[in-house]
């Protein structure tokens, strides 16, 4: 793992958006849907999946939901069943009700906020299909109080037909019971335009590969979508209070992703940073994933010295990384120089993994530095909002005139007359007329 | 204005996003600009908007900020300044705090909000010069905590040099000071990568020509973007306890936008409708904006007949519809069945103007059927949200053997790993190894 300096580090890596025949391809796969509905679903599930299924078949039963069950240790079922309930009691913190604000002249201004009515989550098949990105994305959608959740997910996982059995436990363990076995581009255009045997939804959510990302952007204005997730990344700011075995497997735990994830350890103490390489390349070498998790030490991890914590913190910054370990003496103390950071984990405990898979807050967060604009997803992702007006006759007597004269400063004639028929008709002509 | 059924109307429109030319020029400028900075922004401000300037002479100067009153009415001052006080009342209702949520094993989960650092707000020259969409950009980005917004506008105005006195006056009275004369492609690139005068933004609102909005979407990633405005649309839902003139008058007031524009009555009255349809033509004949008024009206206007009240609200619910009023009797009874909506006017005096220029709510709201799933411009759209998780010792030892098992579930030994060496150390084995 290299040591660089501040200045030459840059998190941001180029992601590949898909080649021109990919788009051609995502293209006319939508618009078939979107045209025959189930035929061209059909008939690409056939051709990409080698899956032939009718109408009727495109559904999961009760039946296969329950005896996923039965393929699944108890264990398993236990774990995703608490880990579910975390992120239920954490994203219930972030639901929201409409307000009202009342005015002394009788007026009533607000802002209404409902949830989005029918949600479609995208699962990939094979070896992407995680169980805990099935909760992530459901349970904030739940919270929100969308009354329909649909998943999508290919008809074979791993080279074998069937759902995998850990994808069906997990939703029926969040709640989802409308289940369909498509995948690919021609499922999220099911979900965006419908077919004869799937409701269109309102917003797809859940990552996928390339066809799935391209196809999401194609479908993008007729229903809304997700952000298109880059290389997962790691940053962890320490001192020489830490552990370097710790901080070594946090960082490996990163790298273990993708090639083209990041590990970053930013240090003030060389010592440390002397500790921690050496523990990533002993911690390395016994990794099952180790291929992986080399390359993206290789090309993307780094060890960065900076001459103060809070130093330490402005290149964070700069970074603006999806996950941000601070494990320093007393982090609460620098919690407020944070201003770039998807998910910030506070001390020697709070190890990525534990914010993956199980405490509660969301694993699905901004990426590639657009932490500085972007937030992980949570329940406002599955709601909407409605600006309320409801003006008493009193407040247009009393401010029509304003009203009138801004809306003549831009032209706007229509609009100033909208109200003056109003103040007319109502014993009180304001601003001048315009038209006579 | 037309009469036709619910059945056959749908409110979408095909926008154009741009041709292959155009989408081409809008790349060549901004790469230019993100790689030469100043002499790239200067150059294409000759070309397009026949100005030649220096880089000193880019940032608008106090001194013509101050000029700009002399050259205004003093009521207009008062009037934005007032619809500005207004504006801001109601977008401080929707500031969130960061919370915290303490578990009883000492762990800390919480949600941090905070402000966008930097924000731009683009301002279109000429015709499209509109106050109040200044005010309705920078209010909530400032009531958001931004401490910094920057606005760029054409440095021409109507086919004349220098700035509109009213967008200068409405920056200044909204709090803007740091204000460029430039416009294009070219200032939205400078914005998302900076020059040696401009220094780049977290995010770039406001609206503009397909130039513009091109230009945001290529920026899109390295910047936050607002989302593209379509054409502007009302829909009224009115029986016949409503004032046929008002709501004629509020269809207009729509329709003279934009060609594209879209006016829609729905009632269950045919009395009401035909009175309506009686008003509309007579207020038409004599709008100075009748061409275009008449044209949308003609193109994208309807009325449609319907049963009830409820049948009605279902149609609205189905257009998703930018602006909705709904004037009928005990507008408060309905509006709990109201879906989708960007806002909602209710009863005879909240005319559309109210909300456009003044009530408080923010006048950009999702169109093109969006509302669906998108709310209008508010505080949440300048601020980024970051998880926070403070893991106890406790907590850990406790959780741990769970984490193990989802990691390794999905394959993922060294996120295992990073928990189980912390198990080991801290004097708990937890899971199984998997390591042996």
């Amino acid at each position: 793992m290299r040591l660089v300096s501040a200045q030459d580090f840059d998190l941001r890596r180029e992601v590949e958006y898909g080649s021109a025949e990919q788009n051609e391809a995502v293209r006319t796969i939508v618009k078939a849907v979107k045209e025959e509905g189930n035929a061209a679903l059909l008939r690409y599930t056939e051709r990409f999946d080698s899956m032939k299924l009718d109408a009727a078949a495109l559904r999961v039963t009760q039946e296969e939901l329950k005896a996923a069950y039965a393929l699944v240790e108890p264990s398993f079922v236990a774990a995703i069943s608490a880990a579910a309930e975390n992120i239920r009691h954490f994203h219930t913190k972030q639901k929201r009700n409409s307000w009202m604000d009342l005015q002394p002249d009788g007026s009533l201004l607000g802002q209404i906020i409902r949830p989005l009515k029918r949600v479609g989550v995208y699962v990939p098949g094979g070896k992407a299909a995680y169980p805990s990105s099935v909760l992530m994305n459901v349970i904030p959608a739940q919270v929100a109080g969308v009354s329909e959740i649909v998943m999508v997910t290919p008809p074979a996982t791993g080279g074998k037909a069937g759902i995998d059995p850990y994808i069906l436990v997990a939703a029926a363990e969040a709640g989802v019971h409308e289940i369909y076995r498509v995948g690919g581009a021609q499922a999220i255009a099911a979900l965006a335009y419908g077919t004869e045997t799937i409701e269109p939804v309102d917003k797809i959510c859940g990552p996928g590969n390339i066809y799935v990302a391209l196809a999401k952007r194609e479908v993008y204005g007729a229903v809304d979508i997700d952000s298109i997730a880059g290389p997962s990344e790691i940053a962890v700011l320490a001192d020489d209070s830490a552990n370097p075995a710790y901080v070594a497997a946090d960082l490996l735990s990163q790298a273990e992703h993708d090639e083209m994830a990041s590990a970053i350890l930013v240090t003030p103490s060389e010592m440390f940073a002397k500790a921690c390489q050496a523990e990533v390349a002993r911690q390395l070498a016994e990794l099952p994933r180790k291929d992986i998790a080399s390359a993206s030490i290789e090309q993307y991890g780094a060890i960065i010295l900076v001459n103060s914590i809070e130093e330490g913190i402005q290149v964070i910054n700069r970074l603006a990384p999806e996950h941000f370990e601070l494990i320093v003496k007393e982090p609460m103390g620098y919690l407020g120089l944070v201003e770039n950071a998807g998910a910030i984990f506070l001390g020697p405990y709070s190890s990525e993994p534990v914010g993956d898979y199980y405490a509660g807050p969301n694993h699905i967060i901004p990426t590639n530095g657009t932490a500085r604009f972007s937030s992980p997803v949570d329940v406002d992702d599955f709601i909407k909002k409605s600006s309320l007006i409801y003006y008493s006759k009193e407040a247009l007597l009393e401010n029509g005139a304003t009203i009138i004269e801004l809306a003549r400063r831009e032209g706007l004639e229509g609009h100033a007359r909208a109200v003056e028929i109003r103040l007319r008709q109502e014993g009180k002509a304001g601003g001048n007329d315009g038209n006579e």
